[in-house]
């Protein structure tokens, strides 16, 4: 969902480091070819409907790569040309750069502390990626146990769905060793037009986290606001126009608005088809629901919005745009 | 509160009406420099802060007025040019163009429908223009009285708050008859920059209303974020650059930001003195409760925001700007 | 919904008064049958599905009624024996006690203060009771005009449904004079067998209130608490057991459960036929919540679950006992 | 607080464990005496503010103990009588049934399964009972590496205060395989008034949380509906009343009221001190909230209630009792 999470015009102009490397993709490009003999293999884990693509990525910017995935029919698109190991443990012993893009805390926790964890056979002064969403916890906890190994990890969790990662451009928030940071940018801008360095080690998740909940919050707040003018008599594109010439202008009222025949190119558009799945945004409420439970961070809004998402997804909504929370709202009494 | 209210920026290119107009506005003070000595009486009821500084700009615009208020000591500093009454009444007597301005839907039915109220002596044809902030079904009621005397009434609610009233540049969204929407439109503009026809009878207090609902619920998230990101150990000026450069961005982010130290100029900068208060705030929340309970509209965040602003007016944060949500939920534990 | 509301075996012993009522209903039925010919008439205006019943307990016991509906068919099973009239105000002729028992606010500000309302013809001293479910606020409004004309008005809003109302067993919270509860008592035995006197004019309607808002929020919460702790791998019946004998314990965890299964005789038995319908809690708590916003008081939770009975109604739940939010709650997900 | 956990009335009736138990109290302890000779020694590991009397009771029913506490001070105590040791593994060595009562999930993990946890040398089996509060999901995955040792885990966490720990009056709720209950309750009937078998590892916890997340819903509904109720006129004592006999009723209503000058003897009477501290409810409904995330169970009111103690515990209200949630609702504006 590359629009859907990031604007991509705001972007170049507020963050330098996006826009530079915008325009130096095709000299950076040259440069990765010229170099790609000595370029050193790159373990990749978890090639599911994200990590496929940006596996691939990697490659066409001239790294070998070794792959594992639990899965090994999720491999097979790779047989030819890369290594295809039998556990974490063997890609790290075979590359010492590795990017772990995995569903689950808890696959994460398995695949780098399990018995065939990459930790069994990680080489000192690896660096290992992690850009699972997952609770940044875990992702301290991880780090800790890495650094034990004396190899350094980070964690990048990406905005954009599978078309952005296609495309090349997601955006990684990266939190770790700031000395480090230019390493894993080296790595990362082969998948992304931006890679934002956000602070030690959970910090990239914790913006991701922050960002999904406002963007949840903002989103229901809009549909909440459209339905209660429309029930009012206001024309539902002059309400839009309104709210975005004022103080309640948000994204989800000025580029993605829930409300159907307001835009065009919006999931509303499209009977909520596409898009950032409800289900994928009650997964992400969750994580924030933790670390503010965690944190003793008071989030009532939040709260709130993980459990209408929650209940959306109990309703038939879990596949549809998170936007279709207009929709939730709106079905009329006397069904 | 004009920059609380509404972007000015962007205002001009979302709106044609606001543009032209803004242009015209040279060409307009010389139109009416011209005709002042035809210009026939305005009547004006309700002088108090907001009411004071938007007759004087009529005044300016060559309007001779007719004016009342319950208070007699608001009319003090008129006295001399303009004619001071002793009721509404006796305003619509020698008026037949009328604004009000009043705090709260109990004072407009009174100073419309009470015993010496307008409607006593309202003549056929006069334009009633209530820039009160009231419940649309009020707005709709009184239409309906005033319709019966023959007159017209539009509901014309403001965004910007004394400055802008000062300076004559305050958004009006009005609602009424489209073919009385230019005569109106002419006194408006001598108060305000933005004058919006937002469709039939009480539709201008129903954007209104889902505008600062809305701003509510996104200043909430906004400050749960924020805070939340803190505590995960982010830096508040780098988190609020990720978040307006992605889906989270609106404007208390972007332009309102309410963590002391991330923006300047705004109340989060100067301990969140002046701005849109708390209490205000509260107040069109409670209408957007009214609203909505009418209208059987869910609201779950607009009626959670509204408590939440509730309990910060009992909690000493009435007074302040309601951008100070961020210190009321980030109060350390064990004060 | 005599069960719903009230429970019949702890009232005796917690209100004198009831008890000494029930006691002593013979003998006030004796007493009444004695004293029959010298009974003056009663009006008894609104005839609904509670109303028609109510006003044949009148009847019952021996008092002749003058009896208006707006929708006349709604009189018919009284024509014979009873006078029928045409209008409120010519109720308010013949009779000098009147209870009303109307849906709405509205339909009561038509009936007491509209052009051919009771007002219009009320006699010095009439006492005139209002048995409709309203806002605290408006009775207080009824109440003031009812004194200017010299005549005395209580609230007097009922607990418990049709069935009740059949039985003679509802219960009435009575605001107003002190010193006229015993006159309004008279008549309220006829058909309730509690009769609380709750304090000055609105009491009746805000104890009514306050009971029904407690009522929701402790039945979602039951709801809620009996979902997770099946989800959890507890069998619903031992957790009941286990709540109920623990301070979790509550009218909708030990009196109408709302988990099918747990108890006999309750909706939950029944597909959640029967009971008091979502759409009457969603609309009593849209009372609460207009009389919480005009004083200021915060209900976090009462305006949660007001929104949460909203959108119930939206989902196809309105006819549903309004314990079936247990139903709403837990629909699985991937439907 | 065994007031304010269990009803012990009702508990009677309700469950005949209970009263089964309390009847032959005096009988047991005779048997106690008699067989003490053989008892073998019982492992006990946190001796706070709630073990150490627990410890002591079990002495008093004549068991030997092994104890251990983090902090070497909490066994002082017990040093002539008792063996103290230097870490739970040397408990598990000397003892084949061990109850441990610590603070938080992290605690436990450490004391199970730390580098010098119980798990190191614990006998075959042996039956580890752990009284702790803590997330049920933690209590399941200790299960299985205590099952993984030949031995037999159980969680059975407690109702009431530090006196019902002292009087040996608290409640267990337990969890674990059904066969094994009879040797947990000759344990934890030393303890305990009230010793109620849950179903499988993890119910134990569950039951608690679920009964702490509806009271804590009740509280807050209570204070909410009995400061609107007060706020419209109505005399407190009479409004609880009312509720009493009506549907709102509610263990927090009826027997520890929040309002002072409603009842005596509860927190509410003696300016919040004593009872359930506000900060231990937030901790509970912190572990609510994570249940019902992990199992995706939607939690409205109980997710806000968490937020609603949250914000109390920054706000001043740690240590007064759960119950000042009236006062924190209450505090008026202008302050």
């Amino acid at each position: 969902m590359a629009a859907a999470l990031v604007l991509r015009g705001a972007a170049g102009s507020l963050l330098g480091r996006g826009r530079r490397q915008g325009a130096g993709q095709a000299g950076l490009a040259a440069a990765c070819s010229r170099s790609m003999a000595s370029k050193t293999p790159v373990g990749f884990i978890g090639l599911g409907n994200m990590g496929n693509p940006m596996a691939k990525n990697l490659i066409k910017h001239g790294y070998p790569l070794v792959i594992y995935d639990v899965f090994p029919e999720a491999c097979k698109d790779f047989k030819d040309s890369e290594q295809v190991v039998a556990s974490p443990a063997d890609v790290a012993e075979r590359a010492d750069r590795i990017i772990t893009m995995l569903p689950t805390s808890h696959n994460a926790l398995e695949v780098y502390t399990g018995p065939k964890g990459i930790l069994k056979r990680v080489k000192k002064g690896s660096l290992l990626i992690d850009s699972s969403t997952i609770d940044p916890a875990v992702s301290k906890e991880l780090a800790k146990e890495v650094e034990k190994m004396g190899a350094v990890f980070m964690d990048s969790p990406v905005s954009g769905g599978v078309g952005a990662a296609r495309a090349g451009n997601l955006t990684f928030m990266v939190g770790g060793l700031e000395r480090e940071f230019a390493a894993a940018r080296e790595l990362l801008e082969c998948m992304g037009s931006n890679v934002v360095y956000c602070g030690g080690v959970g910090t990239g998740q914790a913006a991701k986290i922050c960002n999904n909940m406002l963007l949840a919050i903002s989103m229901i707040g809009t549909a909440e606001a459209m339905n209660l003018g429309i029930r009012l008599g206001l024309d539902p594109k002059l309400l839009a126009k309104i709210l975005n010439m004022s103080s309640g202008r948000c994204w989800s009222s000025d580029t993605y608005n829930p409300v159907p025949g307001v835009m065009d190119g919006v999931p509303s558009a499209n009977n909520y088809q596409g898009g950032f799945g409800t289900v994928l945004m009650a997964k992400d409420l969750g994580l924030a629901q933790d670390s503010a439970t965690s944190t003793k961070s008071p989030i009532l809004l939040g709260g709130m919005s993980h459990q209408i998402y929650r209940m959306m997804c109990a309703k038939g909504y879990a596949r549809k745009d998170f936007s279709s929370v207009f929709q939730f709202l709106r079905e009329e009494e006397n069904l």
